[in-house]
């Protein structure tokens, strides 16, 4: 997507077969920067440190620090060493491990002197395919937000809300809740997105507002106490979220707070949509409820945060009482019964064992 | 209620008949201060510059400010001067209205120099009353938390979720929302809170986490986004909020946010009820959502945010995108459907029209 007029990805090939640029995600919104990674050892610091964020992300930046690592010791030694430090940085991310096991399946049995060329060229297809996956996801959701449109008189705008980021930041471009969205904006649909803050991490404001507006699409921040509130006075037409896991019948374990959006669209009869990548269905757990454990971050995320100062410095300030007892829980799980359907690169499914199983023949 | 051992209200006479005493409350939770208004003119600042706020708490502050009016001036034309000047402050304030009305039609027809001793009486009877209120609020719902408390293993407390700030801050003691959990703590009943922070303005991270614990009453604070995920989680067996506005019918008009939590409290059949003062129901309207206006405030409550940097200073740091445009709602409506009860002086009454009718005798 583009920021200011500019095409980007995030992630990209700087110097062909030494170094890849990436941008700096940990300063958004305050401030726009970009990194260079020339080695995988940069690579992995670029993971642990959050530089790089969301799955696919993630995924792709660790192929091609498997790529920098030939670079440095393409010997199977090199390379196993190579494999643990980058497993090692987000170790819960499935798609760090599914990516450096796609690299480590093509380097072995090959000899050492080709395997940098070959590591480059598969981490390069891996980003590419992610591009592709995500465009697909904004194809099936198209049609759910030309449908809408239609219905409306001509030139108001489709009211989107979304919670969290799932965007063109937290993959190689497009996004996966946010695709259908730019790809409306590109068709000349008019369209405004209701970008829940998110907190306690607050990606809604720091990431998805960030990405939307720098590519010019028109957006309004709302707290998260909002969203019921603008459904039950009509001005939501459709939710789309994303998904960090779906359950083999639908349930839905995404961001804090995504649950009671869902409640507020069944109870506002506001279409509840969930866009994602099919490498994201567990297809080993029914009841999202019962069988997902949720994890349990650092308080701190809610007590403290990091703005800009009138002088443009940016500074951490706690914002609650001294010493308070703060519970953060970063996901919930949003029932299948109140998800409206799944957008996922072969169609839309319904939220349920039937409707997943058909698109995916298991 | 206690600030670290010591009992305090909101509100309180320093010397007999000349000054009063108030808490600081825009400096909470990072400064503890209290202030002195000697002059009609310090009490009017107090209230527009929101070092005191609530509905009760304003309508006190209002009447000690008539009081030291007839200090300053006890003519006809001195009060209506001194009239004005409280009830510009924050004219959409009801209790600001009704304490200044209480006060005039005391000390009209009055001799000039019995006006003063008059006023001071009265301002100090308008916080009396309010104490006596929250305080038959805290007994009928104490009812509830002991129900719940007899049907659990003993020691293990009662998990009461809440909502914004409706504690004693917001009164002159005890508070509404915060009574029959103050009432619990005080008879011995295990009790936690779960505090939301209540975005934007972070009411509850800033206000009600800071009287609990300040008080003694074991709390957590959590994102606005949990409250769901923690009923579905079996881990609240009660929420109790206030509310600005209650209908005829029962239906509840209260901080944005409010109505999420109602919806999640009915999928999770954990009872969800209001307390509130009989002076805040509003019998000329009788459906909430088509009939109330809701407040839209400023944006930047949403997109900057006041903490303490690591020397202890107290600074406002912009967290959102600059320029980004942020919609800021107020207040939202719960249906009396979502609410189980309205906690009041008088009882507990069904949110219906019947359940307030009979409580009330229309």
């Amino acid at each position: 997507m583009e920021i200011d007029g500019i095409p980007y990805r995030t992630i990209w090939v700087e110097e062909p077969g030494r170094s890849v640029g990436i941008i700096d995600q940990t300063k958004l919104p305050h401030r726009f920067t970009t990194v260079t990674l020339s080695s995988m050892d940069e690579a992995a610091r670029a993971i642990s440190d959050m530089l790089v964020r969301g799955a696919p992300l993630i995924g792709a930046t660790a192929a091609y620090g498997m790529a920098m690592a030939c670079n440095e010791d393409a010997s199977d030694e090199g390379l196993r060493r190579a494999y643990d430090r980058l497993y090692s940085t987000r170790p819960t991310a499935v798609n760090l491990r599914w990516a450096l096991d796609q690299m480590t399946a093509l380097l072995d049995n090959r000899a050492v002197e080709e395997r940098a060329a070959l590591a480059w060229a598969r981490a390069a297809e891996i980003g590419d395919e992610d591009v592709e996956i995500c465009k697909a996801i904004g194809r099936n959701g198209l049609t759910l937000i030309e449908e809408i449109a239609a219905q409306k008189p001509k030139g108001e705008p489709v009211n989107v809300l979304t919670h969290c980021n799932a965007g063109w930041l937290a993959t190689v471009d497009w996004g996966t809740a946010t695709a259908p969205i730019y790809m409306a904006y590109e068709a000349g649909i008019p369209i405004h997105v209701w970008v829940d803050e998110t907190r306690p991490r607050n990606q809604g404001a720091a990431l998805t507002a960030f990405e939307l507006g720098r590519h010019g699409v028109d957006h309004t921040l709302v707290a998260d106490n909002v969203g019921g509130h603008l459904m039950q006075r009509g001005l939501v037409d459709l939710c789309i979220v994303g998904t960090d896991r779906t359950t083999a019948r639908g349930d839905v374990c995404n961001k804090i707070g995504t649950y009671l959006k869902a409640l507020a669209a069944k109870d506002n009869e506001v279409p509840f949509y969930v866009a994602l990548p099919s490498t994201t269905i567990d297809w080993t757990v029914e009841d999202g409820l019962a069988e997902i454990p949720i994890e349990q971050r650092s308080g701190r995320e809610l007590t403290r945060i990091a703005g800009r100062t009138e002088t443009g410095e940016v500074v951490e300030v706690d914002i609650a009482p001294e010493g308070v007892a703060a519970r953060n829980d970063a996901f919930d799980v949003t029932p299948a019964r109140l998800v409206s359907g799944l957008i996922t690169e072969r169609g839309v499914a319904p939220a349920t064992k039937e409707g997943l199983a058909g698109l995916f023949e298991r």
